[in-house]
């Protein structure tokens, strides 16, 4: 069985820190976002973490999320509630990428994206603190594993999404055991109301990156991907980018791991992908500046990534900056023909986000931005399975005569 | 990177054997069904296998499914048609099952179903062997798997299925590359029409258990348990039954890991669990026969597990009865509120046949068929996230007031 969800092991959390002002938070308290109102990061004793555990222990573990225990912020063993984070495939798409182009598959977590991570992180760290009630505004997917890991172990949740979320999501949210409703909005309307109720005392707001351990369940991406490619990185990873989370997560892995020792200075060209009918990190990338505004009149067939405004914003374009690489949109109409290609061609359901992460990827390298020699990831966000597909209505009549030789 | 599909690896099969009267087949050729109608089974020199490959060395491979690459029929390794099928978790239901109960979440495998198991296997075996064109009656997971993997390395498919058969499968099955067409009757049904085609040369059966290979992947359930449970079995199974091919190639498992030396006699209960509406085996079990009858008006809310006939029903009937276990049947009342305990309170997502397994195995423990010490498993065959969920719809107006308090 799993030994690293039973053994006690060494934590090196030190303190929390303003994303903005580097302020000083203190560790094992609740803390939602900083005085400045922006996102908190958590710090480690990252030599002592390096003493405590090498490469060769950390390979010698199984391989789910946990076995990042040292660079991860739980304390305590028993508060981990987990339903099976398996290290995600890296499944190669020739016909439709190319030869040296990855799809990290997510969607074989649970609850079936990489919402899983972030969750499963913040929902332990909320036991762990003592919460007993949580609410979060989503797209779906967040919402969802939220709903499980809460469930799990006894926490209450309250969900709010935007009135035309997919059916699937609200009703999976539902049967994990949260309470959920449509709002005549999109997502930060709905986060509104979130932060309304947590400011009368009602939950714990949830909302990405107002609290400051989904960003460490994210991070694990970042780390695997290091492990998953023997500590040397690949040249480029096509994120797709709604919150952010997730990009600004692995952005922090890989700084860690370099102060570890375990990689070196060299880092991927990160490429945050958005639609084009909600691409605020793109305009301010382009625009040069350090926020993005919001987004108005936001619409686009990947949920997932309907962000008019991300509050990690100046975030995820510092990293982006760092790494040489851009922001990129796609359009509707790109992002379906990815899903079609990919699926048809290399046998893999994308979801519309991973779909938006190959168009990026074909832009790319079309624009020159990545070289077919590149090795690329492309992060499929969660499994293709909760979205619409095309109709395929071709009956046949047992009782007729059926010449199988004309099928 | 994953060494186990770029390893060349020495392999050991001898020779194929028919199920019913051990007449031998040569290895490496095209076959169907023996001539005694029967399924064959793979036969390996496992003396020589020993030899090559330890428990250890095995431990220390990463641990997808063809770790197990000495204990399976493929020769060369660039035959292998793999979308990264990972060893799945064993995920711990407390509230809904008990303390010692664990569900094997075969969600998490390409395509979101223990289909993939099978078909990687067996879509590898037929490239290895030349096939160009396949054709497949199906229940919605199956045609799904053999659709990604077959589209993948380029070998045509044509699908038959129910024409009840869930959209969300029809048309992943389509959008993977697959010809699919829905006929006006049961999946045997659908089967003759394979058989037909086969017959008239337009394609290869690959049909439950009409082809050998599909039973070489679905063994690595086993293979996975074995190694899961460090060589030591769990008391009980409880496997969802349609076809049973993971049960036959489960109990073939363990005899060649017994073989090997790697386990010793002991061997887990074996549940066959079946929807009340559909009950063949257990309607066989019961009148202790060998063989099983066709189930007329089959009904189940569980429609992988809807197989009136099954070709392997004498093969799952031994196995059962050996291993002291019990075919049981459950109603579908019994199994939506099984799907719906288990996500409300431990927060996983079961499939209606997992959900079988569940109602099956407290059926059990009342019984006292297992106690509440037993460690069981149950196989959660594919994601919950393919099957209709309740109806969840709280609606909020952003423009109203609202009372968050009252939520």
């Amino acid at each position: 069985m799993n030994g690293n969800l039973s053994a006690e092991r060494q934590t090196f959390v030190t303190h929390l820190e303003c994303s903005l002002t580097g302020e000083h938070y203190a560790a094992d308290t609740l803390h939602g976002l900083s005085r400045a109102g922006r996102p908190l990061l958590v710090r480690y004793d990252l030599e002592a973490a390096g003493k405590a555990l090498d490469r060769d222990a950390l390979t010698r573990r199984e391989t789910d999320l946990w076995r990042w225990r040292e660079l991860l912020p739980v304390r305590q063993t028993s508060n981990i509630v987990s339903l099976g984070e398996i290290e995600t495939p890296l499944v190669p798409i020739p016909a439709s990428g190319g030869a040296e182009v990855l799809v990290k598959d997510e969607g074989r977590l649970p609850t079936g994206s990489f919402k899983a991570r972030g969750l499963v992180m913040a929902v332990t760290m909320a036991r762990e603190l003592g919460v007993r009630r949580i609410a979060m505004p989503t797209n779906g997917n967040a919402g969802a594993a939220l709903a499980a890991y809460a469930s799990r172990c006894g926490i209450e949740t309250v969900v709010f999404c935007p009135d035309d979320t997919p059916e699937i999501n609200v009703r999976e949210i539902a049967a994990q055991g949260a309470r959920v409703y449509r709002v005549n909005g999109l997502i930060d309307e709905c986060g509104a109301l979130v932060a309304r109720g947590a400011a009368e005392g009602l939950w714990f707001d949830f909302s990405t990156l107002k609290e400051p351990y989904r960003i460490e369940g994210k991070k694990t991406m970042g780390l695997e991907l290091a492990a998953q490619f023997d500590w040397r990185l690949p040249d480029a990873i096509f994120y797709p980018t709604g919150g952010g989370t997730g990009l600004i997560g692995m952005w922090k892995a890989f700084d860690e791991l370099e102060q570890l020792g375990w990689i070196g200075p060299e880092r991927p060209k990160m490429f945050a992908v958005q639609a084009s009918g909600c691409a605020p990190i793109v305009k301010a990338f382009e625009d040069g500046v350090e926020h993005a505004e919001r987004w108005e009149d936001a619409h686009t067939v990947a949920a997932g990534i309907r962000v008019p405004k991300a509050v990690g914003d100046f975030l995820i374009l510092r990293a982006v900056r760092e790494s040489g690489g851009r922001a990129l949109a796609v359009d509707d109409a790109a992002i379906l023909s990815a899903v079609n290609v990919c699926a048809r061609r290399d046998g893999l359901l994308l979801c519309p986000e991973g779909g938006a992460t190959l168009a990026a990827y074909r832009d790319a390298l079309a624009a020159g931005l990545v070289s077919a020699s590149d090795r690329a990831v492309l992060f499929n966000c969660a499994t293709g399975l909760k979205y619409p597909m095309p109709e395929a209505n071709a009956a046949l009549d047992k009782n007729a005569a059926i010449d199988l030789a004309a099928l």
